[in-house]
């Protein structure tokens, strides 16, 4: 029988069910969004043509073919994201994780919502500052339409973002995440903490951090009843910024309404000194988080660097998912994050981009830098490469890791039946055949024509960008396209 | 008087002739082409239009102004780059040094004029061979090709060149660099150690090692008689690969014709113990090197990282520089490279890709890697910020500091008068100005309309790529553009 609501996609399909080899196989998926839900119904990997596809998998429905020189690939996951600090991307200087925050930070995150905020008492390049008739909810749909877009146009196809203190900001960006069709936790950022935050930019209470996220959270399911595509998350934004009050209120919110939890943890050597001084009834940072109810297997911790053996226990026996954030971690010199040691010792870890933290909103570019920094970890190992990340374990984690960090494991960064169709069509460009080929290429992989089909995804991670994201698909629903 | 060769480059100019901020000026500058070598004739920072700009400077010349969402900047220097490996950019696998030069390095260098070479017995996806009857020096020209035209679109105007033993490959280089108009040291890579080398790719002996070098030489004499745009470098590739008469040759041939030599130093640790077992009789990896003659003003040292203080010194008395290439030495496990150091110790550092060490073509990848490799030695130091390398430094190492490693100080990499023309303009896009914008942008970087410029170059150096270099030139010729 054939259905409007399916779709064959034919071609050749590159995934990672293990962190240990791709996955590669050539053939045809039937995608039904019936439902709504444009789950993963059949495969059939002896079709071997778009015609063959129809005939195999016994439906007429219409062919989406991916190009000889690409493949499918399941979309990112970026479990660790600042969508209001989007506009401040690579703008970091000299600073480490608190003075970034005072310098650069607050002032973004607060002009979203809210018209006391620094961003428009700051003086432009022109001489002008930014006019204060700008409604700051109409620059929340500017930065956040512009936040959306670019993490598409990079193939994140899940995302779980910060946003910041404004109810109605955050709601807004819920809003745009369910009508662009980007799968989306919504986390309203609560920060309560008078000793640490700045006035402009801080809730008046722990009951205002505790309404303000109760708001969000039914925004959120209102939004989208189902919380398959934008579903909403608890979001204290770090222990510093948070009394022990409405740290408690959060997480029994958490436990009574079965929400999803982030938070950063450990990031940086003079926070963790911070947190020390804040709670001294602790034994650790984990602890200030363990005895507020908030380390459940629903909760995101981002960062987790300067972490003791028994804290890694904790996190493990918890069920506490971690965002590796390499490319933050970096600019801001917060330090090496053991990834090896963590999936040891039995948690899940994902991959975050961290923007504005991070400079770039692509996962790919944070699978080049877990690479690269699980070797720079090697290095204080006498070089042992069992630290080492490749680009296997990498996209592993930039796909299924991330699903079970973000609790949608075999739902998505999979091709298996019953996933979700959250798929990247990924383009290489063609052979270099000809020996007169002299143009420079449309995007920055250079094939030859020799390559494997492993080669040439290496080639991808290592050299590719949003140019190579042709087309992406969430649910089933194609929700980017490149004009070129 | 008008002049034909005179072209008045109008718009924002940004450099760096410190390492500690960027100099941002606008106005004109006068370039004049007519010698051939197309230097900066005169500058004009109370210039404000390009009609103003002919009436100041006094000349009738042709008006090119860069976009107001952009700036000129000095073309990049590449210190370290292997030709024949651009066609395996990402491709390093697990390997680290030793067994990727003989996994990927010598197969892809040696098809490049050598009919025998590996490359043409290993089996490709579709299950043939390449092609025997493929003319080694027809793939040269596809390869080289493809690598000059991706470096300069990428922007860098100089790169020091390491080619293969192939002395027709070697000398299509030079050509093919002169013709295109990249400003380029070519060097012919000698091998000549039976113990380390391929029977498929060596020199049969130090006397071939010695008489190849100085055809090439003589070749890019011929070529370029000023030896300003296209000039030879005489390449031992590394000490292992070379037994010490060759090493004695190449030192004495560097003497006696006054030519530039670079090499690779102390990159990997399996390196340099073989190194140690080889050359038993030498208290170093460097005074492999010094002892042979190899160590002048005019030397280029790639990597540098498992160095003594001796070495350093010894580095430092006799001038030679020092090529860092932060992506390979993450990517091949190598180490870092400690270049506050060799800062501090007088030692003069560039930047180099390193290609296909290093995955990226592009030199303002580089100084993102040097930027985070930087503070990850600081991690070594408990957090020490002096470390740190930034976006200003960074992009100093990459013109000004390459331009005192390639021997070209003042002539390149600064916009000064008497200095050429090797310039880039350099464009970030429009300002994201209404708030209904929605567009994703055509290249990496967001504007949104508030940032200094200096946070725009900051923007360019971590989210910006190729799309961002709308022309190039070298010595006032306008070598690249994109179409786009």
């Amino acid at each position: 029988m054939a259905s409007k609501q399916q779709t064959i996609y034919f071609g050749r399909f590159i995934d990672t069910p293990t962190p240990t080899a791709l996955r590669i196989r050539t053939g045809a998926i039937l995608v039904n969004a019936s439902d709504g839900t444009g789950k993963i119904e059949k495969a059939d990997w002896t079709v071997t043509s778009a015609n063959d596809a129809t005939s195999k998998l016994g439906v007429e429905a219409p062919v989406v073919a991916a190009g000889d020189d690409g493949f499918f690939f399941p979309g990112f996951i970026d479990t660790h994201i600042h969508a209001p600090q989007y506009p401040n991307v690579g703008i970091f200087g000299k600073t480490t994780l608190l003075d970034w925050l005072t310098t650069y930070t607050f002032p973004v995150e607060s002009s979203l919502g809210n018209p006391n905020s620094p961003m428009y008492t700051k003086t432009l390049p022109n001489g002008t500052s930014n006019p204060k008739q700008i409604d700051p909810l109409a620059r929340a749909k500017t930065v956040y339409t512009r936040t959306l877009q670019r993490t598409l146009s990079h193939g994140t196809t899940t995302a779980s973002y910060f946003a910041t203190l404004s109810v109605a900001a955050t709601n807004h960006l819920a809003d745009l995440a369910h009508n662009i069709g980007q799968r989306a936790l919504i986390g309203r950022v609560c920060m309560d903490e008078p000793a640490t935050c700045p006035d402009y930019y801080r809730d008046s209470s722990a009951t205002e951090s505790l309404e303000a996220s109760k708001a969000c959270i039914a925004h959120c399911r209102k939004v989208d009843p189902t919380g398959l595509l934008v579903a909403p998350i608890i979001t204290p934004r770090f222990a510093p910024s948070c009394t022990v009050e409405s740290l408690r209120n959060l997480g029994q919110l958490a436990s009574s309404e079965d929400v999803r939890v982030q938070t950063h943890l450990s990031e940086n050597r003079n926070e963790c000194a911070l947190v020390k001084s804040l709670f001294p009834e602790r034994e650790s940072y984990t602890d200030v988080y363990d005895h507020a109810g908030l380390l459940t297997p629903k909760t995101i911790l981002a960062h987790a660097i300067h972490l003791d053996d028994k804290e890694i226990e904790t996190i493990a026996q918890r069920g506490a998912k971690i965002s590796h954030c390499a490319a933050s971690n970096s600019a801001l010199g917060s330090g090496f994050c053991r990834v090896r040691t963590l999936l040891d010792r039995g948690v899940d870890v994902g991959l975050g981009t961290d923007v504005s933290g991070g400079h770039s909103p692509s996962i790919l570019d944070a699978v080049r830098q877990t690479c690269f920094v699980s070797r720079h970890v090697g290095f204080l190992d006498g070089g042992d490469s069992r630290w080492n990340i490749g680009v296997e374990e990498g996209l592993w984690l930039a796909t299924v890791g991330g699903s079970k960090v973000v609790g949608m494991e075999g739902s998505v960064g999979i091709f298996e039946e019953g996933a979700a169709w959250d798929a990247l069509e990924i383009r290489l460009g063609a052979d270099i055949g000809s020996e007169d080929e002299a143009e420079v290429g449309e995007n920055g992989v250079s094939i030859f024509g020799w390559e494997s089909w492993d080669d040439r995804v290496a080639k991808w991670v290592w050299n590719g960008d949003d140019r190579n994201v042709r087309r992406v698909w969430v649910g089933g629903r194609l929700v980017h396209e490149r004009k070129s």
